[in-house]
């Protein structure tokens, strides 16, 4: 990572180093999804009769063994293994023998590794709509111990009209459960099974059977035709980061909200003690870091989908390696939200509103006066607008 | 727009000019779709006794034909109106006297312009997703006119694997009909009904239907509670966007392959005289430039997308004015989309794949050779690859 | 630019307007300078017996009348004339006939388009150079007013130490100066001489003179060799956007920082009636409007940079006609940085701080108490923080 | 990093990961700086009387000593250490007692950890233009061995004039150089002294000599008023990321230059076998992958960019705990781009041109020929345009 200034390394290393990058330690994440796709991909080669039954149980044994063991810690894949897949192949054929070298019959890394990337995405969806409905939740908790009292509503910034706790946290609840929403429209684009898509170009002269991939994996519908997959890849990618810089987006304005009602010059909050921070030189302080963070990740998780849009944009058609390039940002965007999603729901459970410090300005009733001149006097709302407006002006 | 350097006006001007921006020339598209939600809000208000039966009659005639005159272009939102909606009450006061005044009881511009730009929303995606199909429909035409010709397949931009020009156009097509059902996923978020949460807290005192007024718009859901309103700006936009993005990323992808296979070292396609120019000083030249522009307009795409995150991060929640801004690129990005899916199948419908030109290296059946040998020896697919490359190698 | 749904038009006319865009309108803003590069480029020819001193005389003459005639508003560039240049060259033929011909020798729209940008971006930076400065002077002025004013200096959003008026002017003053000196930096890429690179490969067989041109021009330096100008498109460019965006930057947090401080809450300061505006539904708001708009334009500033990177990214060598896609997020650019410039100083003259309502916490002296007790007493930092903590927690 | 589903970690723990993030790791690189910085601060205590001379020796060999042992590894910075400044504030304090508690009287962890990475990017700049300029003296070389070779110039990537090997290179060699003068021109953001401004609001009581400190680090100017400082975090750190994409963006359409030309239809170039890989299904395969990574990276390079712009945007002034995470796109940003200028010009080495396969198309010189008609018959450009385009046409 720190490799800053050193060149002495030899060139077979440096290339190997600037074509892999960081895909190793990334491609941990995928090993067990990688399994499950392979395990998947030997059945239907079994089936078609292009892999002896012995071999099957050979590999199938060989396989969940060592995602047991890469599980229990046991290995990781290293630089030295290039990828994910690779590590596979070489660990399972020291194991079994020749019949590790039978996989690879009819795909390639091309359509492997989209397999086990988006098994992994139909999970990571699913964590992340269950964060930020847990998210919402607590809102919701917050509308229950404090809903009541009433805050101020702004407008630009500035008292507008009557509000509530519970209007306040009810109106992210609902944007949040919106999220939660967006986030499962995605599995619309990674439920298409890329399997059997081999290189982009399928296997000439393989009965590879797709079907028989698809419904052992669970996806909806193959990715047909096969020159569609690799055309695909980045979008789904694109779309989760996109629901997810939403995501970011709202909880960076809830931040926002926070930090301003903690201000001394508003007091309307107080925040948990575990979730603020001291200075190194001013002894007084009492700092928001977390909210500050979470407004500040949302620019993170921008950045994160243009980089995957960014990768794609006018490359060709069929497989090019810029396109492993997206596994960084992809996988970044996902934990800086999932992270930020732990912490939440503990912050806003410990927010308290002080009824002692909340003022509405009495102007902020304007406006319903404005509405009950309409309805006692019968008057049009422009003229009700106007008389109030006067009212105000001479005090 | 070109008013560089001029610093002559009053100051009133100036602000007028810098706080509406473009707004009287885009609010155009928005006035039939305003006078819609003005009318179903003024029923409403009749329903709930709020309004009288003659001034409900005056306020729908009045705004019809107020919708009429500018349907024939017989008046245009100017940037002394500031905006449509300010446009659209002094026209119907000038027209109908003082029950113009009374439409706007119980509403703010906030939703009322919410409710405008959703309905102009709901249309632009039915356009959208009709063009894409449309555009996927063009390759499907071009499949079955050259479908049967053999295309080489390319990884790493290298000749990879044999494919046909029914495989390339039809990977295309698949993803456009891919990007024409996240088009209308955009739907779920723009479904949902603004009108009746004002400035975004409601009218305090007013028996406003908010479902009365849904059921009229044929939203699919009111929107709540009304501080979820504001805070929703920008998401359905964005996320338009973000699917407009996508249907750009894969027509500038197909404008990459085009512009490639267009090349004198390729020469595997000619494109229709009518879709390329001429150079000011190099006589023989006839240029791609209609590709040439789809593939650099994904680059806009992607801004407008991006412009409109970046309008509405770490706001507090409430209306900001900047959320006016997002008017902006958000029809600039779906007129760019338009523009490019309007030109793109009468581009398709004149490509000719040249037959005479169109190589395969022999090397590109090496992985069914491969395969073959697996199919044939039951020899593992490792040591089938390693025998095939061998064999090439010493040619 | 609202042509939605309009198909029917012939294809010609549609090709034209979506390879044209709005370049032609544009363009209006490069004619003066277009015809300086011109008539620069017909005194070289002539220089070089490529023109005779005639027809030198009435390309001059011509061309000068055009401008003239242009500046006054007597023609603008149409759609028709698909682009500046065109408008130019056709004009100046039907005045002086044949010699208007003979212009284009030895150059190609790709260096004149180029040549005609730059000679205005050099203005263009010049005059926002300008803005910058008079922006960093209305915060002189302020800080002179009311600059011994105490005010509480924050961190995180919360009191942290004692501040003032000057300091806070002084702080954005200065960073408007550090952006004023950035866009200067920008004149290095911009004083490059493009004229004479031709189509990006110089003109064989003709003994052009590109050091003439660069010196009537003054530019510089001759940008060289002739294949480096294509590759350079965007790079000023983007530049420039960047620095914009830097001055947008600032003075949207100064906008952040003004709103806050005319919260209700704070009521810091009070805006210039001038650059509030009222509500639609509330009669008692004067919402600040100005700066909200340009804290929002930081983000199209923003949009505008990313765009031109992505318009170039990836390209190969030699022009391509995305590159004329630059000139829209270009001007777009620099339009929104200098009528924010000229907006600003106004606004900042208005700004008047609240000596009555501006309150610091006793607590924001506690790091000077600390410091004293180090320099009094001789105890170690770390030591005096934290009696000085104890201090305070006990209160 | 992959902590992703994780949930049972203590509260303080998780809150530690959230804040901190990967602080320490990132920190490591800033450790020699912050130690070069926090002698000058303690010099400059001493010399103003703050700090006993016992107490600066002990300080200075604590630090160098701490300093040399990270140099060799002995110890890094860990999470449990939050950040660097608090881990050579708890190891110096350890080894060398209470002298240890006296650096940080005068300074904050604001600007403290400002100084240390202005040192740092010094020298990230002087290793960036070394390396850009390597760079482009490789294209250079290339140009020596090979530049007498016709190759085809292009526009709209069809053939349009006579170019050589040697302009293809220059050009890219030339704007490389002003990548290099570009990242040089950072220095001047770069060269402000923070040190001394403490939290953003200097030390009140306390006779700091911004000036002193300024001199020993041979910062050019001190960076004032105070305020300033922590306005300007980001500034120098994007225009830093916004040149580096612009080298990434020269390098990156060198490469796609290079992917062109190795198609087996232009078949101009070989490429290094170092620097192409195989395929794990297609023996045949030698992809260009290096290249690939390099046009890959170029979208890396501009989100960096983005996400410092994003963190940066509407942030009020003061320091605010979101410019904390300004170091991960900084460095990363830095690293993509010193790592690929690592690579390149061993791999341009390598390239080797196909004089056997390089073909001009006849019709390249017509615009030499329109050119030779107007020196021989005096007749106009356009009209010699007119007559060799006829010419082409009949053929």
């Amino acid at each position: 990572m720190t490799r800053l200034w050193d060149k002495g390394a030899p060139l077979d290393e440096r290339v190997l180093r600037y074509t892999a990058g960081d895909d190793h330690a990334l491609d941990n994440r995928l090993v067990a999804y990688d399994v499950r796709a392979s395990i998947a991909h030997a059945e239907m080669l079994n089936a078609r009769g292009l892999l002896s039954a012995d071999d099957l149980v050979a590999i199938r044994d060989g396989l969940n063994a060592i995602a047991a063991e890469h599980a229990q810690g046991q290995w990781q894949v290293l630089l030295e293994h290039e990828d994910g897949q690779t590590a596979l192949e070489s660990l399972l054929t020291a194991r079994i023998g020749e019949a590790g070298k039978r996989v690879h019959l009819g795909r390639s890394r091309n359509d492997q590794v989209l397999t086990a990337l988006r098994l992994y995405l139909r999970d990571a969806i699913d964590e992340l709509e269950a964060r930020t409905t847990a998210a919402a939740e607590a809102l919701d908790d917050l509308a229950k111990r404090e809903g009541d009292l009433a805050l101020p509503g702004y407008t630009h910034m500035q008292q507008a009209m009557p509000s509530s706790v519970a209007l306040w946290a009810g109106g992210f609840a609902t944007e949040l459960r919106d999220d939660a929403a967006g986030l499962a429209q995605v599995k619309r684009r990674v439920q298409k099974s890329p399997l059997g898509s081999a290189a982009g170009y399928g296997s000439p002269n393989l009965p590879i059977d797709r079907e028989e991939t698809r419904k052992r994996l669970e996806f909806a519908v193959i990715h047909e035709p096969v020159t569609a997959v690799q055309l695909s890849r980045g979008k789904a990618e694109a779309q989760l980061l996109f629901e997810i810089a939403l995501v970011m987006q709202d909880v960076g304005r809830l931040a926002s909200d926070l930090m301003l009602f903690y201000t001394q010059e508003f007091s309307f909050v107080e925040l948990p003690d575990a979730f603020t921070t001291g200075s190194s030189i001013m002894p007084q302080k009492r700092n928001p870091d977390v909210f500050e963070l979470i407004r500040g990740r949302t620019a993170t998780a921008q950045a994160c989908l243009l980089e995957v849009m960014g990768i794609v944009a006018k490359l060709p058609s069929g497989y090019q390696r810029d396109l492993q390039l997206i596994k960084v940002p992809l996988f970044r965007g996902i934990d800086v939200c999932l992270d930020t999603l732990a912490i939440l729901p503990a912050a806003l459970a410990g927010v308290r509103f002080r009824r002692d410090r909340i003022h509405l300005d009495p102007s902020i009733h304007a406006a319903a006066e404005a509405n009950e001149l309409v309805v006692k006097e019968g008057i049009p709302f422009r003229e009700a607008y106007r008389r109030v407006g006067e009212k105000l002006k001479k005090k």
